[in-house]
């Protein structure tokens, strides 16, 4: 039966009472897209995203090495258990439930300062997504020193309302632990302090482009200071055909592959720390006049802490020194002792306009924290064996007056030795944004734009109108940001700011150069040694003749010959 | 002075301090371009779109046939505002200020129902960006009927709060009217009820690609319903580099090309309206058990009005007779008198396994409005000069329980005739869902995705590898459904679920099948021709010759002549 809905024509009065509120939560379970779960596929890959990034963000923002396990069990065919534990500071009770389960909540949305998580959406999502698919809470378990007590929790989230629903909340003993690569025989290492979160879902593993496997693998080079564990189990009848046995899915160069341990379930395979420092701790930054809106200087008048206008200005934004805040305020026509408030509803637009007039620093730059070209290099060296890198970390840069940095990599196979990669597919892109390898989304990036855009034939490679080049190329890019743009709430694809774009193109332009000439010099050098032999099949014949002609010595022909293929030596280059 | 926040280590405690809930409203307007208002170019077409979309949906409901005008003016160098003027039902007061001013409100989002608003959010995000760059308020005047009094408004939206504010609120007189492109000179027909929207934001006018005038136009085509009236007002000192000219930017095979017109400011075009009724109405339909969400079943049977299990099941779902409920309750061993609440809570699990099992009709198709084949192919004619065209209406498929229907079309220029397409291009993707042109993000769509996807080369086109096919052709691909998933906020692209992607490809196909008949069928003639060529050649050198041998008068020679090329064009098509 049927049951189609009234299709008589509506007036104002009747649509006016289906008028109503949609709860933030409502509309993202609906759109579960938009937050990367759209396929069980992308739902594995993207909660132990959300998880990871949390983990490394906390542990850093606590000046912890972070160390990281990610488990993943199957319970049944179409679903998947994922916990990720950490070492990280904890959690205080408090904070728990709406941390897990309330969208739009966070510590890092309301700042500047790069990091990996800015929305307060991804692990609450995770969370929703679990309960959607599965009915099943998420569980945590958190402790944030050794002499505190574990909190275990259970969290749903009230969908309607976008409030967290507390199914259990005990003190508790303590187990979250890592596998310890070097005595595997040995039992797990107890964490001191951190959090483990534990969510149920539908999923399905898949190994290769696109996994869990290579998410991880991706995270661990760019975050050469991060300990990571690693584990899928699989239910009996599908291990045959699953299971990543110890090594031999890893890229054959990775001089820092992952080590494989025993332990009950699953194999755990460890990605060692590379280095034992963490990065420079980014800073956070106060917005720059320059890219503010008019209606959120409107908006920062209105909240200001400061009585004056002058204050206000020298407190709250970026590269505004007092002697500046007066400047701006006699360009303005405006009292330097106004109140921020009433400015904001009667004269911002003079005051905004007085800003824009103001030559002022760029915002400062010490705030981000980039990969470095070395670790690009060698980033690059673990995912392809190829016989030239290069990589570039470009100037800082500004849109909308946040403070980002470009930086590039490029790696060129010799035809054919690329077993990844046919002579005839288009170049491999790896995308990161603040050190988060973006994997799903690359037609809608703004890195993807920027390579296409860039006319690589003109640096000696192939490229279909309007595409991606072709050939046995990896590219990496990478864009550190105080606020990164994504095109979607899934995190998968930076959006196509102009300053954005032109920033990659000139990056990748600058690879390309540098490209260009090793080409160059690789087709000389072939061109050389195709002449070299040529000529090398003559040389017993002209010695020979010689031999002939003036009468020479057996001695003298082998004399001769050596010679020539000496004089042959000193000159090829110069062929 | 740069003001780098602390980068001390922190704890738990600090950073639960940190810890706050982020509005809706705080939430896009930091992330802009999510809603399509990444650049002014991009943010005129978006505001144009959401306030089109609206009118359309709005008259359509109300079954009135859509009359709408489109008005940009620039006001500042770097500014825009745009009003749009519908005739339809209007909008009662108390609803006014929440549908502009506050994001996720609205009518569309709690049913299933193909329209072209799904989120209740464009409108308030058009509103909320002229608000951001210009501090502005958005302007509304409308009328329910004739009779009854206009309201005036003018809201802001508190984005701290996502609430609207509300800054003037006026009974006044009534001005909407629409020019008569028949009586230019005639003052404009005032419409009898209706809505205008006025927002002035900062914005770019470009014309070509992802113009205004690009969207209004395909809107127009796949509307053919809708009588739709568009101008542009630049400031003097622009009017010469971009102020239309009557008729010549359009494209030349336009048979219903818009009138161009008279009145103050820049000329009013008119894309008249083609056909005088309207789409059938879509229908409002219940979820279809089998796209259901463990989840979502546990909310349904929460809120259901049943008193009943199987009475729940029966009401709330689409293909659920009374027999089928009882047949599910037997299957999960439920109690068909059960309370649905308690059901929720304990037994959720056990119903929504025996649902899955139990087969069901598919959901019903009846709500939904394709263009039909006839009409695409119509439109290409408007868009394309070409020698093949064609089209294809897909059965209805589902994906996620929501019906949906793939439509396809195909047009194929000869090489060299089509001037805006050279014979190396890749082709040209037109790209809808329900009847709304996408413009944007065209590599983030599971279109592009399917085009991609398909081999051309099996029907006679080159195409780069993972890339778009090459040539003089024009494709369009239409998604109607009463619930579209697109893959961010600003409705710019669908995402690649993988039925959608799956019908996507199979109607692309059978597209290619044809287009493969007509080019090796062009290919044949064209060979048969060039053969023909050849042997006419010999014609009179023949006749001469028989003429010669046989001794013919010069008429029997003629005669000769005649009969063979006669022969020739009797054998031509067999060659």
């Amino acid at each position: 039966m049927a049951k189609t809905g009234s299709t008589a024509a509506e007036t104002a009065e009747t649509m006016a009472q289906r008028q109503r509120e949609i709860s933030v939560s409502e509309f993202f379970l609906k759109n579960r897209h938009l937050l990367g779960f759209d396929s069980p596929r992308r739902a594995l890959l993207t909660a132990v995203k959300e998880a990871v990034d949390n983990a490394l963000d906390a542990c850093e923002e606590a000046r912890i090495l972070p160390e990281i396990a990610v488990d993943v069990a199957q319970t049944s065919p179409a679903r998947f258990r994922v916990e990720v534990t950490d070492n990280g500071p904890g959690i205080v009770r408090a904070q728990i439930p709406k941390i897990f389960a309330k969208l739009l909540y966070g510590s890092k949305f309301h700042r500047l300062r790069m990091s990996r998580g800015q929305q307060g959406i991804g692990i609450s999502a995770a969370g929703m997504y679990g309960q959607l698919t599965t009915g099943q809470s998420t569980r945590i378990l958190s402790r944030t020193a050794k002499s505190k007590a574990a909190h275990s929790m259970e969290v749903q989230i009230d969908t309607r309302a976008n409030k967290p629903v507390i199914l259990r909340d005990e003190e508790t003993g303590w187990a979250p632990a890592f596998p310890n690569p070097d005595k595997p025989a040995d039992p797990p290492v107890p964490a001191g302090h951190g959090t483990s979160v534990s969510i149920e879902m539908e999923a399905a593993y898949v190994r290769g482009r696109l996994s869990v496997d290579e998410f991880l693998q991706q995270c661990a080079i760019v975050n050469p200071h991060l300990q990571l564990h690693y584990r899928v189990t699989l239910l009996a009848k599908e291990e045959k055909d699953q299971q990543p046995t110890s090594n031999n899915q890893q890229p054959t160069t990775n001089s820092q592959q992952p080590t494989a341990h025993g332990g009950g379930g699953g194999t755990w395979q460890t990605y060692r720390r590379a280095v034992k420092e963490l990065p420079p701790p980014p800073g956070e930054i106060q917005p720059h006049p320059h890219g503010v809106e008019l209606g959120v200087l409107m908006q920062m008048l209105k909240d200001t802490s400061s009585r004056t206008l002058r204050g206000a200005l020298a407190t709250d934004f970026s590269r505004v020194s007092d002697r500046t805040a007066l400047e701006i305020c006699t360009r303005a026509g405006l009292e330097p002792k106004a109140n921020p408030t009433r400015i904001a509803h009667r004269e911002s637009e003079a005051l905004f306009k007085a800003i824009a007039e103001t030559k002022l620093m760029r915002p400062p730059t010490d705030c981000l924290s980039p990969i470095g070209e070395a670790a690009i290099v060698a980033g690059l060296k673990k995912e392809i064996q190829a016989d030239f890198y290069t990589a570039i970390t470009r100037d800082p840069a500004v849109y909308r007056g946040n403070p980002f940095v470009i930086e590039a990599g490029l790696a060129c196979s010799k035809p054919g030795e690329n077993e990844e990669q046919a002579a005839d597919d288009p170049v491999r892109v790896l995308r990161f944004a603040n050190r988060v390898p973006l994997l799903y989304q690359a037609g809608a990036c703004a890195v993807t734009k920027a390579v296409t855009g860039v006319n690589w034939k003109a640096y000696g490679l192939s490229q279909p109108k309007g595409a991606l080049p072709v050939g046995p190329v990896v590219l990496m890019l990478h864009m550190a940001s105080v606020w990164v743009p994504f095109t979607s709430e899934s995190k998968d694809a930076i959006a196509s700011y102009a300053e954005i774009l032109r920033e990659a193109t000139f990056a990748l332009q600058e690879c390309g150069r540098r490209l260009s000439v090793f080409l160059s010099r690789r087709h000389r050098e072939a061109e050389a040694m195709r002449k070299r032999d040529y000529i090398q099949l003559y040389i017993p014949h002209l010695a020979l003749g010689l031999k002939g002609v003036l009468g020479l010595s057996d001695r003298e022909e082998a004399d001769v010959k050596r010679r020539l293929a000496k004089m042959l030596e000193r000159t090829h280059l110069d062929l």
